[in-house]
């Protein structure tokens, strides 16, 4: 997508070297960083400046070609998948592309792994895009069908990010937006802050930037604004689905869920098929839910005065804080998923009749 | 209550003039500071120097006192008391208080007003403390019969801050928390932050002041919690309960109490009766929502590195944003409602077993 103008991905190879945009200077500040090396690549899924299930994914995927340079030793390319998958615990999508590289990478010979890790990792890169399109293709059917039933904008309601920076390109939850946007369908977005990193500010950032109306609101606010019919229908992106449709995703996006059921207005999940779990059903039972540092929602980072980035102390160090990153979604709370083979009901049998290769 | 061992209130007549405690310096600096005219107060309550429906009512009533030392005619009356009433138009409290001033100070000579206005805002202020004890007695029961039910901490859920800096002392939401702590209850607290303004800051600076364990979480946080059966009870306050039990509250409260139906955890709210606005009904059609200024969202207050409160921009100027202050939860959501009555369902039966006069 276009920054100022400039077609950008989230992530690309430069020579025997990766770059990323730092999103832990956005929106503020865009800023291209390097990764050298699989280390670099671990801390920045680690320190979020990549951040996002299916970007996490194609940066392990990166880490592991970047790594093979290093050591392309049998141990090699163990540890280093095993240190690039220790970085974030729920997405799916990190130990998905990870088992994708060493199933390619395994059977070679230790001279052919790097080429081939590299190859491997862009053809990840390469195939999300193209699965991002398509999400937005069959997203933007339900957009179309909201626009032809009422006037006026379309009054869609984000979580998090889910665009194309949490992606190599285009989004998930997002893609449908850009395509109606681009395709002539008026639309205007709610973007959920998402305390404690605000992520929707990379949201509102990315559709500034391409020209989307949106409006940013704090999290507390989505349930009122349901309330009041000012939401036509919600579209969030997902870091773990499980095989009956119970999703995982940023942290409130089950109490988006929960107002979404209550005021009739459609709540939607849009990802890729990597993003599935097909071992486990139970969300709430089975997904591991990271817990991260205190300091993301004791301190904040922001703009100062001078125009810099700077960080300020929200919460007195006496008080305690708990910071878990994600949580459940039952499926029952779900209205449609959206993946790069269509819309289903959350469900298994929805899930089957897009992903029939699964049926056991 | 306590801070640091002394006792405070939040408003307090001083002489010619009020003092406050200035609640935006809060948590980080504790600053004391001087109401001398009506302008003053009516200043404080606009730009929440002084929140909270109970308190603001108080402080409107001390700001007609000082009034009637600028002016005590019928006009000087009518005026101040309109002037003071625009600050906030969501909590019934400032309109009740202004007119049980006004029914006081009406029949008075002008000559006879300036020490009856004082004498009634005492009143007011005296009779918040008094009824905020009733409350926590009537809700001390809640909790103590869950603290008989399991082992370990009662581990509560609050929104905004119902403390004794919402109130004159004591609080609402908090007064049964205090009272179980003080008893000997073990309590545990989880504060929502309560974005855009974190208000939930001022309730864990008191809770620590008072020695209460709690724990700061995101506004995003407390669904997942109810959902692992970390939330025993929720309690927060109200700024307007329609006769039915209708609850007008913080933004973000009805997102809590889905979260609380939907998990099985009992949802309360505590209030004094004079929250209760008797002549509505059905809240989401009959109360106005405040819309504050998009600076509350866009930007931040906390302690820089030098330890001095400084302010940042976390919304890009190009990103427009929406700010309403307060939502509507409905009765059905509501489990109990706590007031200096008793305890009772959230209906209109179940307030009027509590308010029999009400009756029609």
């Amino acid at each position: 997508m276009n920054i100022d103008g400039v077609a950008y991905r989230s992530i690309w190879r430069d020579g025997d070297a990766v770059r990323i945009i730092d999103q832990t200077l956005l929106p503020h500040t865009l800023r291209v960083a390097k990764l050298a090396t699989a280390e670099d690549a671990a801390d920045a899924i680690r320190n979020m400046r990549v951040r996002g299930a299916p970007l996490i994914g194609v940066t392990a995927a990166f880490g592991l070609a970047l790594a093979m340079m290093e050591n392309a030793s049998d141990t090699g390319l163990r540890d280093a998948a095993d240190r690039l998958a220790g970085t974030r615990p729920t997405a799916i999508n990190l130990r998905w592309a990870l088992g994708r590289m060493q199933r390619v990478l395994r059977p070679l010979k230790p001279t052919q792994r790097v080429d081939a890790a590299w190859a491997e990792a862009l053809s990840i890169a390469d195939e999300d895009v193209a699965m991002n399109r398509s999400i937005g293709e069959h997203g933007v059917d339900l957009i179309r069908k909201i626009a032809g039933e009422k006037s006026g904008p379309v009054n869609l309601l984000t979580h998090c990010n889910a665009g194309w920076l949490a992606t190599v390109d285009i989004g998930t939850a997002l893609a449908p937006i850009y395509l109606a946007h681009d395709r002539g369908i008026p639309v205007h977005v709610w973007v959920d802050e998402t305390r404690p990193r605000n992520q929707g500010l990379l949201t509102a950032w990315e559709l500034a930037q391409h020209g989307v109306p949106h409006t940013v609101i704090a999290d507390n606010a989505g349930g009122h604004l349901m309330q009041r019919g000012q939401v036509d229908i919600a579209i969030v992106g997902a870091d773990r689905v499980t095989a009956r449709g119970d999703v995982c995703n940023k942290i409130g996006t089950y109490l988006k869920a929960l107002a979404a059921k209550d005021c009739g207005v459609p709540f939607c999940v849009a990802f890729p098929g990597s993003t599935i779990d097909w071992t486990i059903e139970d969300g709430l039972a089975e997904i591991p839910i990271e817990e991260r540092s205190a300091d993301e929602l004791a301190t904040i980072t922001g703009r100062g005065g001078d125009g810099n980035p700077a960080r300020l102390r929200l919460v007195p160090e006496q008080s305690p804080v708990a910071n878990p990153a994600f949580d459940v979604t039952p499926a029952a709370l779900v209205s449609w998923l959206i993946t790069e083979r269509g819309v289903a009901p959350a469900s298994r049998p929805g899930l089957l009749s897009l992903y029939p290769e699964q049926a056991r």
